[in-house]
């Protein structure tokens, strides 16, 4: 090939639109290859069910069907009993990359991109040709709007093959979707079924019916709701002084509607009243009257740092929805037949200005935890069960860079621990820092990594008492078993050397053996013993927390 | 906050901009915290000036320099003498995420997706709300067009600040760039100094000079030209039947401007004939007469089956440049300063109808590598250096699942081997499949998973065979010098038993003593020796790959 000169290499330069990105990177998208393909599509729409469900204030009952067709395809249908889509918004949400309610706001939510279900339709088409069905009905008394429709990458937007009322496709309030895609239905560890089991774990008052090809056609699985009560709806909020950058404040104040910088700073941050603003203004040398827009460029940055320097509260942490320590204790030990289960809820913490929070479990022993090999790691965002890519997760780096040999647990170098445990880490946040767009790591953010170590820590300190307490208890029964067994020897041998009758001194011994069997033994098994021991530490750590 | 209504909750939705998603989200383009950002900065601008200088001929000549200012922040410059950029494109170049050349065409580039620069304007004007400097020059007798602009994110589009034509800016044909971003200077593993020192030995034909802040004011690092030739041109080729997708034909099919379905199979696909083109229409049983466009949606995949099913040869590989296993032990030899060094450039292979080719390298020994600890892993993809997650990368992958215990190297598990050991792979493609945009980690696609490791054990078997011949070299050393220092007591104690005279037999025994070392040791060093036991595995290789 002949060199090119700059205005030969500029004629080929164009724009690229974002759904041509992703449909030629659609391994980014959390579409690797086909056996993937078929999770991620059903994450992507429950996803969607839950979060709706939740924002609506409706119990969730999901109902997921796969069936398998010919040439490794798959016919997929997932129904939610939700709020439902307005006719009008139906095309954008289905049929365009980047579009959303969730990208914008500050609140705990499992979308987070506006990629996730367009760029499903987006891998059925690239995969079978064949367009999405679509039916949302936003009310019992409304009419159930039904669309088929692709995706026109050259312009990100809906290609509307048909449009229709059809009053039969759902009964109910809520949306239903059907596609075909390539894929295949496997069983295992990274499969739908292991999705939807941890994803019943994390939200105990949805209900959910999976409906898989089984040995004599189709096969029906559910997840009970366990729960009767939706937790509480976490809350939108601002952004906090901290962190915000100086690049998005020039944009808020290029928008704002506030009318005074006064009035900007309160209005539009949280934890700003009006002494925190004015203190602001004075310090950045700025006249909270001023209109915010009027700010000149260059004091911007002066602006910054004086939001930066004033005291002020930790922004709000209501926008978050933890599992709980006694939920996901109850979730954990039902699913995993755990011995025993130490789970740890932190208290919110803060990166970027943005409010998170973990929560980490540490299960132990039982028929289901293999005592060779690797401990089990079961890792969440925002209740999103994650089932790939734990290599790069900050989770994976939380569970193998803590010190585990002090609790009991066997660990060679910073790896994973051996045994018959399970690791389970959860975070909650307005904006949870995935690797990729296929949100399937959490990135090694210092503050995150932290918190979680904090909580493996804590559960650890709990599960070694645990083991500690059940072990010391096995070791005090097999002593007091010998004790017994040498009683009429011992006795003789006492009744030879004090002349005393060997009866009265056996009975003496008898005695003191069943008042240690009394104190140590018979009052509990060795895993009570244990848990005893575990609480002790649960109750020495918060009391060093309220220190 | 109060359950919503479907209406509600579409009242919040709205299309997010690439450059928004990308702001919020701008780790994904690799810039996670500010010690890192000034390599990414670095990284994208030495990129494009790489692959603007290779497609244009011309032997880079590339200037960065480093001004350390207050509060974390760095002023940075990077100059090259490639074609220059004309001036109405100067602001989609710098000023809109998703735009380029390099996207949809399939050739070996640095770049391929049209973020890179951009985004740097972006993180420049996020972190310190500054406009990024541009200046061009297309020829010796054209003006130097220079530009001041930031990002409008909204939009994603260039925000010209300031438009100028400054012929002192630039004296020489080329593009230079400055722009003042929140970061740090450091040294180490992750620095800018050591990205610089491994595109050095990726792309001997280029001159790179580095200017940093050192302990009396600047100081000036040049990583000088090695190779005076530039490496042949990678050839643009057309996409391979093979593997095109149901959704990309459809499109290829409706926006051909070929007037026969034959034409556009023999002129928008690689290795297609007219022969092949017309047994793929008699297959599908379409009419190659008719137009591209004409073709029925539901024949579309009868079209795809058919182009799969027919014989053609694998893609041209013409569209790769890999270094070269000669260039490539030379260039580790100097920087490395090992003891031994195996490289092996793979014949190119095929993912997803995608050309590749993968070069490996293992080095050991000598002053630098160290004794105790893991093997050092470097990463490239088309001839750039990969510094960051590591841990979610297929050369990581690739490296721990190779057995490395028949070779004689330590390996405890599925583990980096330990020991004094570098470890190189090198990928080159028209198009590499990175875990995220910021291109850090390669996708663990089972083809180029497999071709890495299969490169690794060529490269093992010669590292095995070369510990092996110095280890044997030396245990002969030990015995033969042992075996001189009792001759003497041999001669004496032969003489008794034979009656012969010692002194002959003493003659006799040091006769076969240097015999031996003639033909084992004094010849040769023990390296020389392992190096010789290795050219046998390499030959060895070669006649097992020519069978």
């Amino acid at each position: 090939m002949a060199p090119k000169s700059a205005e030969e290499m500029a004629g080929s330069m164009r724009e690229i639109s974002v759904s041509q990105f992703f449909e030629k990177n659609r391994h980014l998208i959390g579409y690797d290859n086909k056996n993937r393909a078929l999770l991620t599509v059903i994450k992507e729409a429950v996803d969607n069910s839950l979060d709706a469900c939740q924002e609506a204030g409706m119990k969730p009952d999901i109902l997921v069907k796969i069936q398998e067709m010919a040439d490794d395809k798959i016919k997929l249908y997932v129904e939610d009993n939700g709020p439902g889509i307005p006719k009008d918004k139906l095309p954008n949400v289905f049929g365009k990359l980047l579009y959303g309610s969730k990208f914008h706001r500050l609140r705990q939510s499992r979308g987070q991109q506006g990629i996730g279900i367009s760029g499903a339709v987006l891998y059925a088409q690239l995969t079978t040709n064949k367009p999405t069905w679509v039916a949302s009905k936003t009310g019992a008394d409304k009419p159930t709007n039904t669309l088929k429709l692709m995706l026109d990458t050259a312009r990100n937007q809906a290609e509307i093959i048909e449009e229709k009322v059809d009053n039969d496709a759902l009964k109910h309030q809520g949306t239903a979707v059907e596609m075909i895609i390539e894929s295949k239905y496997k069983k295992g560890d990274q499969s739908v079924d292991e999705f939807l089991r941890q994803t019943a774990i994390a939200n105990p008052y949805a209900k959910i019916t999976l409906v898989v090809p089984g040995k004599d056609g189709q096969e029906k699985i559910v997840f009970p709701r366990v729960i009767d009560e939706l937790p509480p709806q976490p809350k939108e909020i601002k952004p906090h002084p901290y962190g915000t950058e100086l690049g998005t404040l020039r944009q808020m104040l290029k928008t704002s509607s506030t009318r005074s910088l006064q009035g900007f700073l309160t209005g539009e941050f949280s934890r700003v009243g009006d002494d925190s603003a004015k203190e602001i203004c004075a310090k950045a040398k700025l006249d909270p009257k001023m209109k915010p827009e009027d700010v000149p460029q260059d004091q911007i940055e002066k602006l910054r740092k004086a939001m930066q320097e004033v005291k002020l509260m930790k922004p709000p942490t209501d926008c978050l929805a933890p599992i709980g320590e006694v939920a996901l204790a109850e979730g954990l030990k039902k699913e995993l037949q755990a011995e025993f289960v130490a789970t740890v809820t932190r208290s919110p913490a803060v990166y970027s200005g943005r409010p998170f929070q973990i929560e980490a479990a540490v299960a132990y022993g039982g028929p289901n935890l293999q005592v060779e090999g690797a401990a089990k790691l079961i890792r969440l965002a925002n209740r999103v069960p994650l089932l790939y890519q734990a290599g790069g997760c900050a989770t994976t780096e939380a569970a193998t860079s803590t010190n585990w040999k002090p609790y009991g647990i066997t660990q060679t170098g910073q790896n994973m621990p051996q045994g018959p445990v399970a690791i389970f880490l959860h975070i909650a946040s307005v904006w949870v820092p995935f690797t990729s767009e296929s949100k399937d790591a959490i990135a090694s953010n210092p503050e995150i990594l932290e918190e979680m170590r904090l909580a493996l820590q804590e559960c650890g300190r709990r599960i070694g008492r645990y083991i500690k307490g059940k072990h010391s208890h096995q070791e005090r029964a097999r002593r007091m078993e010998l004790f017994e067994r040498y009683i009429p020897e011992l006795a003789n041998v006492t009744a030879e050397l004090t002349g005393e009758k060997a009866e009265g001194i056996k009975k003496g011994l008898e005695i003191i053996l069943a008042k240690n069997k009394n104190n140590y033994v018979e009052t509990e098994t060795a895993e009570e013993a244990g848990e005893k021991e575990a609480k002790k530490a649960a109750a020495e750590t918060e009391d060093v927390e309220e220190e």
